[in-house]
């Protein structure tokens, strides 16, 4: 019966006061019990006992704190428990040695979080935006993962599906009545109508991208203008206004970055770039195509010049902003520090606008289903519009079903469907 | 009446899956429940109540376990508080921003232990294994630390306590009858026998800080030979087949280190040496000085040669332990790995036994304490020999005394020595 394995592994990092050691499965508590010097087996949920890990020769290890979890009101819906002990590597790996002799499996890495979606307490999206939650260093970051991770991508999927599912049903109840041709339970133009809405949310969805990727990786910004026309001066006064927390990113390309500034939230990443002029210094020319190239994996280019230089000769390519300064102005100057917070605000109007509360797609795997799914929809809208039979479109829309359930990691059976179709029409009674 | 601050700090390392902060004072309760979602006023002690850390404005900052320990049920017998949340940099800082925006001051190192020994929870050789145990990386380095914080110094010093006040008792009994000459209410060679018995007893702790040291820092070794002998061989052996965890130590001195081989639990530091033997280039002779030097800082000289080889000239210094071993024969070969085993224990047997559940001295301030008491100790017995007054003995006793209750962190008031005394005698009654 209990063929899941009992997991454990360290939650905290080592080199604190304290570390926790997590355990997991149908044996956790039997486990910790082994382990420690006061009784598991009975004890109340939730409440903290203090004792003693001792060593399989009843020699104490550590003083600890064990608190239990009984399935399914834990993290993981299974029994767990959380022994919380001093921080030393030593009682770190020789707890796990314990627990490894009383049966435990060292946890893989995601392990915890993965029995969690297992066991329905979370889906896939909340399962991704807890890895985001733990890596988030900026408040932007944190704000999309926590709100990924409180189900704000899981309720728009639901209400996705769910009608996703009405559309598929009526046109599965047509199927059923295949004998009859020209039965149409539903018509033609509304659910073309339906089609088209749901392809609006997806591609919404799909946009949210952009802003999720400036917001977990930084937006790239390359800093572009002749020698001297204060470029260095700019990058250090705007980073030296930073408030917040920069640390190193992860998942950031291995571009050369100069420096990062957060701005209300926003990393944003100064790419490494030369001084623009003409030149034919073979040296300095190579520095120059650097520069260039930097530019073009920039999301922003920020032009600076001053009066009398000209503005340096650069394509801008489709999805790029730019933005203009001319330093050394009334208007704008970077060592005085005019006209930044302006430069900032457009900084940030070149990102989509973040709402708090919607649904932001963080990851890869999120982008490319949705638009499989939306290229589905749009097959779907082609086969209705094309007057295509109702199974080909059936087809596609299951199609899309299908992505959605990848999604969220939900499996879509014909079964979930068919129930769909008896509990709203009740055919037969 | 609440004049003590109340503190809080992160418990555990950055960059884990969860973290763990810590709340200490008399309003630790109040200040989690500004900022937790669920009501902590009335919540029951040591029981774990999940919920939302939450920001000024309402907005949610994590989910978290938080747990409640009421004075004095807890480490610092002061109400605390611990916050298990998400292990990201952006939460642990912005809870801890929340945190003192409530009143809470950021923790100083080790002031959740200090508030321990404050409320009476822990004394001060406690307090002091509490650092060792968590930076513990060797068994022994571990025993040692555990062994101390669950009271063996505490318990040894109880007892020597209870003696030097026993004595003093007796002695300042006589002064309080000083007007009656010649009143001895202890015979001068009891009290003699006495004193010698508790200057054993410090002297044995005095001499377990030898042990203390080499569990502590490791013990230094000295390979010396002439080049060739098979020295390299040797400790790349000793290495390869070491099966603990070895990591870098703290308060190790700064000699050049080749490796560190871990025996029993106890590290053992192979001091970097140059081969020696005779010749006249300049730069081999200032590397052999620099062996010379290497041997000089060494607990144990580990002299190898071969067949046919003199043994190297060197100086074995008081308290230095001289292995020697004849490589490449039947009875020692470090290519075969013959000998070994019987080369590990004579390393083992240079420092002295570690007796699991003796009280070892770990640190240089017990070890200068201890010193200075046995100095005192010699005193009473120089004072009582050559039979000087009971006063001057007393002082010396009381001395003893206080060093005492320095190495406990217990303050012997002169209070304490009269309350002995009539809880011993009830004079007066």
């Amino acid at each position: 019966m209990n063929s899941t394995p009992t997991i454990c592994a360290p939650a905290t990092a080592p080199g604190g006061a304290l570390a926790l050691i997590r355990i997991s499965g149908p044996n956790a508590i039997a486990c910790a019990d082994a382990i420690f010097s006061k009784s598991l087996a009975d004890a109340p949920a939730r409440t903290s006992l203090f004792g003693l890990i001792t060593n399989d020769d009843g020699t104490p290890l550590d003083e600890a704190v064990v608190t239990i979890f009984r399935a399914p009101h834990s993290y993981t819906g299974e029994d767990c428990v959380e022994i919380s002990s001093h921080g030393s590597p030593y009682i770190i790996s020789e707890t796990l040695r314990l627990l490894a002799r009383h049966g435990c499996h060292m946890a893989q890495p995601g392990e915890f979080t993965q029995r969690a979606f297992l066991a329905g307490k979370i889906d896939l999206t909340q399962a991704e935006a807890v890895a985001d939650l733990i890596a988030a260093t900026t408040s932007a970051q944190h704000a999309a993962a926590l709100s990924q991770l409180r189900g704000s991508i899981t309720t728009q999927l639901a209400a996705l599906n769910a009608q996703l599912l009405e559309l598929t049903s009526l046109l599965e109840l047509e199927l059923d009545f295949s004998d009859h041709e020209d039965i149409q339970f539903a018509s033609r133009p509304h659910l073309l109508q339906l089609t088209q809405e749901l392809s609006n949310q997806v591609h919404h969805l799909i946009e949210s991208h952009a802003t999720g990727q400036a917001i977990r990786q930084g937006v790239p910004v390359a800093i572009i203008g002749a020698p001297n026309v204060g470029k260095s001066t700019l990058l250090n006064r705007l980073v030296g206004e930073e408030r917040a927390i920069v640390s190193p990113l992860q998942g950031t390309t291995r571009d050369i970055v100069e420096d990062t500034v957060v701005i209300s939230g926003i990393t944003f990443r100064f790419l490494d770039t030369a001084g623009l002029r003409h030149t034919a210094d073979p040296i300095e020319r190579l520095g120059q195509q650097r520069s260039l190239q930097a530019a073009e994996k920039a999301r922003i280019i920020l032009m600076l010049t001053e009066p009398g230089v000209p503005w340096p000769d650069i394509d801008i390519k489709t999805g790029q902003t730019l933005i203009r300064r001319i330093n050394k102005t009334d208007d704008f100057s970077a060592l005085n520090g005019i006209g930044l917070d302006g430069l900032r605000q457009e900084l940030l109007q070149a990102i989509p606008p973040i709402d708090a509360d919607a649904a932001v797609i963080t990851s890869a795997r999120q982008h490319d289903i949705l638009c499989q799914a939306h290229a589905a929809l749009a097959a779907v809208a082609t086969a209705l519009t094309s007057g295509q039979p109702s199974d080909l479109v059936a087809e596609d829309l299951r199609q899309t079903l299908h992505l959605i359930g990848q999604l969220t990691g939900t499996t879509i059976t014909s079964q979930d469907t068919l129930n769909n179709i008896f509990s709203h029409f009740c055919i037969g009674k």
